[in-house]
Order: C-alpha cells, then sequence, then structure tokens
C-alpha cells in the first residue's frame, strides 16, 4: 500500500465526462490498496473565462479580489470530482485552499507556499477517504485567498506529497511523459522512462514546458518522487523524474534537446576590459526588470573586449534603448549591435559530466549542416548555441539523430 | 452619517455593466458620508448552470459537496464588484461566508446563521472601506463551505444587519417594492410605501414573492428596518416594513390581496367528532413530510364531522393515497374527496384586527362576482378563502377595488 497524490490538469478535467473518467482512474489505485490524494486545476478555459470577466470590469483587476475570483474556478473541480468518486462507491472529500490549510505568503497572484497542515486529510486518508485538494490556490495569514500563478497546481501537488511524505506524486496531464525534443520537429522524438531532476530543469526551462519549473525544483528539494503521464493513456508508465545519486537507472550521456526562440541577442562592442564592466552593463538592465539568459564575454585583447547577452524577444527594443542612450556613452563602448532572428539549441544530459567531446560532436554536426554558431554558453549538463532562427528545426533534427535520441536509451 | 447594508440579488448583477451600475449606486451613497456593507447574489443564471453541471455527475449531488460549488456564484460577484468599486476610487474589500466568518448549523444546502463575527467588517468600515460580502453562505464549525438554500441572500443581508447594528437593511430587487397585488392581474396595484413586519409575512407567504421569508422573520425578530427598493430605478423609496408599534405612519386597514393556486383541498367525510381525530388524519400527513397550509373543522353534528385542509399541489396525489388507504379505513371516515383545481384568496392587513366588517365586506364582494367560498380561514391580520381557480383573478380584482386598494392609502 502506498499513499500517492495525483494531478490533474485542466484538460484533464475538461468535461464532467473527463471528470468521471479521472475517477475511474482514482478508483483503480483506490482498489489496489493505495491511500489517494488528488489535486486538480480548473476546468480547461475556465480560468481564462473568469480572468476576462474580470477585466471587463478593471483592466488591471486588483490581485486580491483576481485570487478570490481565480480560486473558484479549482473550487468547482474539487466538488464535481468528489462527487464523481462517490458515484463510484468511494468515500471521498472536498478541500480548497484555504481549507487544507495551505498556508502562502501574500503576494496575491504569485503567491508561494509556506506551509500545509496536512493532519485533515491524514484523518480522511485513514478513514479509507480519497482527498481532492484544489490545486492553484491557498490561504495567507490573514485569511485572504491567495493564487500560486499558472501552472501552480503542479506546485501543489508536489508540496502535498512532500508534507505527507507520499510514495509518489503523479502529474497528469495531455502527454505521455517527457520527451527527447518535441515531436513535432522530431517525430523520431522518444519518450524518456527517467529523467533526473537537474535535467528536468533544463530541459523546462528551456522549453520543453510539461512541468512547472517551480514545482520541479521543489521536488527536487524535497525529495519528492515525480512522475509525469498521460491523463488519456490507460496503462502508460510515464516519465519518472529522479535523483541521480539515489536510484540505480539507465543513464545516457545526453537525455534531450531543448529549444526555444523567444530571445534575442544584444552585443554591446569595444567596451574596456576592466573590473566593473559587467555591471555596468548588466546593472541597468536589471534595474529595469529585465531579465537576461545566456551571457558571454571572451577573453579580451588590446584591453577591450565585447559583451553578449540574451533577452526575452518582448524586451529587445526597452533592452537596446537603455544600453544605447545610458550605457554606452557612460563607458566609452564603440557601440551596440542586436539581433531578435535568433534561436537557442541545448543538449542537456548529466552524463555529459563524464563524458568528453559532446561539445565538439554538437559544433560538429552543427558544422557539417552549414549552420553558424554565433553565440555558446555551457553548463555542467548542457550546452546552448544560439543560431540564425530559421535553423533552428534543422538543427534539433540533425543534433537529435547525432546524438542517438531516436534509439533506445543505452546505459552509461 | 448611517451604517447601511444593501443587497443586490441575481438579475441586478447579471452582466459586468449591471455590476457596474451597483458599484455607482453604492458609491453615491458613500459620498453621502455613509458606511456600507454591500451582500451580493450570484450572477443571475449562475447557480443554475453550477447545479446542472453537478447534476452531469451525479443524479442526487452530495450536499456537502454542492454547496463547495455553488458558493462559487457569490464568490465571483464579491470580487467583481469590489473591483467595480475600486475603479470607481473606492476603498474596497471582498469577503466570503467564510471569511467573514459567518457560522452556521451543518446542514448542507439549508443551513441556518448560528453567530456572525463582525470585527473584520467593522475594522474596513472605519478604514473607510466598503465592505462586500458573499450572500447565500456561510461555514459549520468544522471548516466545512454551507449555503442558506435558495434566496438566503436577503437573510444574510439582515443577519449582517442584525449584528452591526445598522441603521437599515436596503434589499434592491426587480420590483421597486412591495404592491397592494400582482399588477400582472390588477394593473391599479400600488406599491405600500410601508408595510409591517406581520403583513409581510402574510403577504409573503401567500405568494408575493418579493422577500424570502425567512429573511423577514429574522428581521422581524432582531427588530432590523427594511427596505424594498428597485435596483434599476434611480431614486425609488420602495417600501419600508416596520415595526407597527415602533413607528408612527400611515396605517390602512387591508394593505393587499395575496393570492396562490399552488394548492389542493382535501376533505375527509364524516368522521367521529371526538379529542384526537385531527391528529389521526394529520399526523401520517405530516410523518410522510407533507406541509399543510390551511385546516378546517367545523362544529359537528350527531357526533360526526367533517375535516378539511389543503397541501400543496404537488403532494395532492401522495397525500389522497395516504388517507385513502391508510387513514380513512382505520378512523372509519365515511370517505376522502379532495380538488386540485382550487385557488386561495386572502385580504392581509394589520387593520383589520381592530375593524369589524372586513369579513363580511370580503364575502359580500366575492358573492356579487357570483364566486362560491369552498373554505375558509382567518388569523389576526388575514382572511382567506379558498375558491374555484378559474375565479381567481377575478376574485383579486373584485376585492382590490371594494377595499379601495387603488387609492392612496388612508390613515386609520
Amino acid at each position: 500500500m502506498a499513499l500517492i497524490v495525483q494531478k490533474y490538469g485542466g484538460t484533464s478535467v475538461g468535461t464532467t465526462e473527463r471528470i468521471k473518467n479521472v475517477a475511474r482512474r482514482v478508483a483503480r489505485f483506490h482498489a489496489q490498496g493505495h491511500q489517494l490524494v488528488v489535486v486538480v486545476s480548473a476546468m480547461a478555459g475556465e480560468t481564462n473565462r473568469l480572468i476576462a470577466l474580470a477585466r471587463e470590469i478593471q483592466a488591471h483587476p486588483d490581485p486580491r479580489e483576481l485570487d478570490v475570483m481565480v480560486s473558484t474556478g479549482e473550487q468547482v473541480t474539487i466538488a464535481l470530482l468528489s462527487m464523481a468518486l462517490m458515484d463510484l462507491g468511494l468515500k471521498a472529500r472536498s478541500y480548497t485552499g484555504a481549507q487544507v490549510r495551505i498556508l502562502t505568503d501574500s503576494a496575491f497572484t504569485k503567491a508561494r507556499i509556506l506551509r500545509i497542515d496536512e493532519e485533515k486529510i491524514r484523518r480522511d486518508l485513514e478513514g479509507g477517504a480519497v482527498v481532492v485538494v484544489a490545486g492553484f490556490q491557498g490561504v495567507d495569514e490573514e485569511g485572504n485567498i491567495t493564487t500560486l500563478g499558472r501552472g501552480g497546481s503542479d506546485t501543489t501537488a508536489v508540496a502535498l506529497a512532500a508534507a505527507l511524505k507520499a510514495d509518489e506524486c503523479q502529474i497528469y496531464t495531455d502527454v505521455d511523459g517527457v520527451y527527447t525534443t518535441d515531436p513535432r520537429i522530431v517525430p523520431e522524438a522518444r519518450r524518456l522512462k527517467c529523467i533526473t531532476f537537474e535535467e528536468m530543469l533544463e530541459m523546462a526551462s528551456l522549453g520543453s514546458k510539461v512541468l512547472q519549473i517551480r514545482s520541479v525544483e521543489f521536488a527536487g528539494k524535497y525529495k519528492v518522487r515525480l512522475r509525469v503521464l498521460s491523463s488519456f493513456e490507460e496503462d502508460g508508465e510515464g516519465t519518472l523524474i529522479t535523483f541521480e545519486e539515489d536510484e540505480k537507472m539507465e543513464q545516457a550521456i545526453i537525455s534531450g534537446i531543448a529549444f526555444n526562440r523567444d530571445e534575442a541577442k544584444i552585443t554591446v562592442l569595444n567596451v574596456p576590459d576592466r573590473p566593473g564592466i559587467a555591471y555596468q552593463i548588466l546593472g541597468p538592465i536589471a534595474d529595469a526588470n529585465i531579465d537576461v539568459d545566456m551571457i558571454v564575454q571572451n577573453v579580451g585583447h588590446d584591453g577591450m573586449t565585447d559583451l553578449s547577452f540574451t533577452v526575452h524577444r518582448n524586451e529587445y527594443h526597452k533592452a537596446m534603448k537603455i544600453l544605447q542612450e545610458q550605457v554606452a556613452p557612460h563607458i566609452g563602448a564603440a557601440g551596440v549591435t542586436g539581433d531578435d532572428k535568433i534561436a537557442k539549441v541545448s543538449v542537456v544530459g548529466v552524463g555529459m559530466r563524464s563524458h568528453v567531446g559532446i561539445a565538439s560532436k554538437m559544433f560538429r554536426t552543427l558544422a557539417e549542416e552549414g549552420i553558424n554558431i554565433q553565440m555558446i554558453s555551457t553548463s555542467e549538463i548542457k550546452i546552448s548555441v544560439v543560431v540564425e532562427d530559421k535553423y533552428m528545426e534543422l538543427a534539433v533534427r540533425a543534433l537529435h539523430k547525432a546524438f542517438d535520441l531516436d534509439q533506445p536509451r543505452q546505459v552509461v
């Protein structure tokens, strides 16, 4: 007998028929003797409907009141799923975030979980009931309703799994697991049976949007065994996200190819190569609340160097303006150039730590396809390059093949 | 400066445009220096939409879960109205029933209010904010969400007015007050400037469904000054529902003509005229959860009597069956007859206490129209008759005219 936390997203509970399907799946696990806590999102489309309604009243809805409103989406789903479970003869009980008491800070629309009172849930589980909890929401010290922001239901599930020391946290979604890359670009992309938390973080932040990144960080921090599965498949085993150190499992060199074309690159030319120069350039960017992703500075020559970095494409013009008007004249740079027609492509895998030659294989593969590399940045478990955006799909396909990701994963 | 509790029903907040109108009205009162607590219902149609959704899952939805679901209707409205008030530059703050802490018993879908914690509301009012409270809902000792049943938002408003010792409780609805009778039947029907609680109870229970009857009882018990107004009129003064004893005001003999055709009459013929016989007949009816309205038993003769009563038309067949199969043979009655083609018409007014001749005037009026009276029942402030249902409109019109209700009300 295990204690399992399951989470079903908006698409999985999008209609009453689908809610009944979720109930049947939960009932199968229950019949196997497991204790179940089920976290649900709002029915697909409901959150957007509520936000649109709020915007009919206020162009920028008051955050506290928006949370009061938007939290009703999950509240409806928990009641419907509990009813569906009872209709199958199970005992079930719903809880809103406030009722569980998922205590958060007071940052409306993007609150963070501080603590979970799990006694009521434990008591219900011991009484044989399935506990159904509203995802995405909590309550602050003052009793105000808060929400965790988009995708927060994953975080709710992981946090509950951590608080209850659950054996596994299963995230049901409309994909059946984590893939080596996006199957829409590479039809040969394969589902990974397992992936480490670190790899998952790199994959998620790079655009494979299967799980909300905060929930993955949370799971890693509290050592929650996390599994991504499809709610539309009967017997899939999904992808297990796990700790390299803890579990013996197949381990390949490269786990996947991530990519995005949401960024723009900016280069400040010929700046004096002296201490503090990076701060003088990037400080004003941070002050303007612009997130910077890759940063590359090469060794200088003749006391001068170039500094390049990438920002979100939406903030490209704002960043360029700051640099041209405030920064470049001040530090005596020769100029500022930029390009928003770029894409970032990364190979990700914990295996590369102990393997040489990954970078050279990546660069050779791109060269063979005639793709010029504009920027390079590396971490322990990934290598990212910036290329002209029209080459993105070609680069992803070539790398996917070069690293044999279309073949069953090889143990190192 | 007064403390005013206002309540707006589902039609008054049925669209975002109407919610903005409500906000403008609240803002006008606020600008006059009043403190305001605003109770709102779910947007028109929303509660029915939620119930229909629940029924797609469970034919008879679990009451606890139904309350979790249905209570979201008002939760959306409080957020929207608070936003609309802020958009007009006011301070505003919403509360669900649980957040106020409107403590109720645990009778899901028909809970009763036990206590209201009014400190938070007082603090907000003193801080200059308009407080917006979800009607129709509360929370039990265990923290479960409860609802007060249909129309419960009126009760929430009155209970809040009582707890806060408000100067007035204003119920905004889609009619502009209480009328002498239904204007759809008698075009000359007039709006009453005031009516006593007792009259209002008789009018409400007899079919003038302006206010939920429980809220009127509640207002009477806690001496809450209650006013019914139209949310679609700019400057109406509505109808004040007040205490005869407390306030000097115009007082006519008859305040209105009430009616309904929801009932059926049943007569048990020739029963032994001995103690306990009424209980033997009506006990099994009550045991079957059938509500009885009028009960008439005339003096007996030759040791025998007839007993007649009315029940809701929907329960007519059930009641007849019980009487024919269980009761009549047992007590030795000659038979059971019934008729579901009847209507009840009543004249209501506190003035009749001190006036003779009201009954005879009523009966003469009906006789002049050739309407036969089948049953008569009286109380301190009303006289009700049962007539064939096809005569109902004619009886209402004739009585309305006979008692000069189309003329401005005369002070006694």
